[in-house]
């Protein structure tokens, strides 16, 4: 069994942004050589996700509004996280709706991949520099 | 290291439906011959989950109500998504609640579960083909 | 390659809870002597949670309050599956928000975290014995 891993590195200007990372793990899986395995990715921090969907920023207007709703950031007196000297309560919850990480077939030395699927990085504090973990198992 | 992949297609007649696919998934393992490692089993599609839960109608209506009130179907134009031509804007966000993807532990050739943990394949944009990927890693 | 198995038992005394189990998943890692692969920390049961996020008391205030929001343990009657003669219908959609599983990678023996990534067992049906599954593979 052969292993490679791999950080990726983000400074995002905004508090919240969805990047389309699917390149460099391509990249990270075409370095590692292995051919059959899994793909492991996932943020490294607690107010950022690691997901899977489609590359159309009329959806990701519709993720950031939903997101929003579902765990809004202000007041900020809303989280007792907040309590602690924080802004990010929301931030931790936006992530649990949207997941720490992907798994990946790795087949025939290819993410094996559905017609639209794109690994993303969904940043929800930003403005500071944050990780991605890739981890490659496999022959 | 031993790897094994199986593409499972479903038609689903409906918008949407939740579809146990746990003998699907045991049938492939039986196949595979692997008897200790791991299974992911992932929707290839971006409006469809794989998750894992109980197989009683009455939560799965329970499911398919909230879902609807987290990310309701209608008015179409509530997604910017459905700009695109597209009304399944809800899908996207029905899909990242239940989630795109489980990972299994194979012990002695079994899928290695909890006394209720059954396979869902949950489909909330249907009547077209789409599929489920299965692959298994291990001895 | 190698694999690791081993249950972990809680019986935990109200409804509601979340515990950092890091250090036992750190122990079964110590235990496998696994230096590189991955590993799957999983509920065996379909009313609880395994996730990743901040051993922070606030926060964890802030879910239990934000997930009773998303889906209110009352009135029973609100949930089709308390037909059943359940009163967990609730525990099943908080579980879908929080997640079944995480998978963390292992390299150098270690768990390979990021800063403040810890992970726990969120319980949302207690005052029973429950399980959580650990299965490491690798090298």
């Amino acid at each position: 069994m052969r292993t490679y891993r791999k950080e990726l590195w983000f400074d995002i200007p905004t508090r919240r942004a969805f990047i389309n990372i699917t390149p460099q793990v391509d990249a990270c899986l075409k370095e590692s050589g292995i051919k059959e395995g899994l793909v492991l990715v996932n943020a490294m921090h607690i107010t950022a996700s690691v997901f899977i969907n489609d590359d159309e920023s009329g959806l990701h207007h519709d993720y950031e509004k939903w997101l929003e709703e579902l765990a809004p950031h202000e007041p900020i007196s809303r989280y007792m996280h907040n309590r602690t000297g924080e802004d990010n309560g929301d931030a931790h919850l936006k992530r649990q709706v949207m997941g720490r990480e992907v798994v990946v077939a790795v087949t025939n030395g290819q993410l094996d991949f559905g017609p639209w699927e794109q690994i993303f990085y969904g940043e929800f504090d930003g403005r500071r520099r944050k990780r991605v973990l890739v981890k490659i198992i496999g022959d």
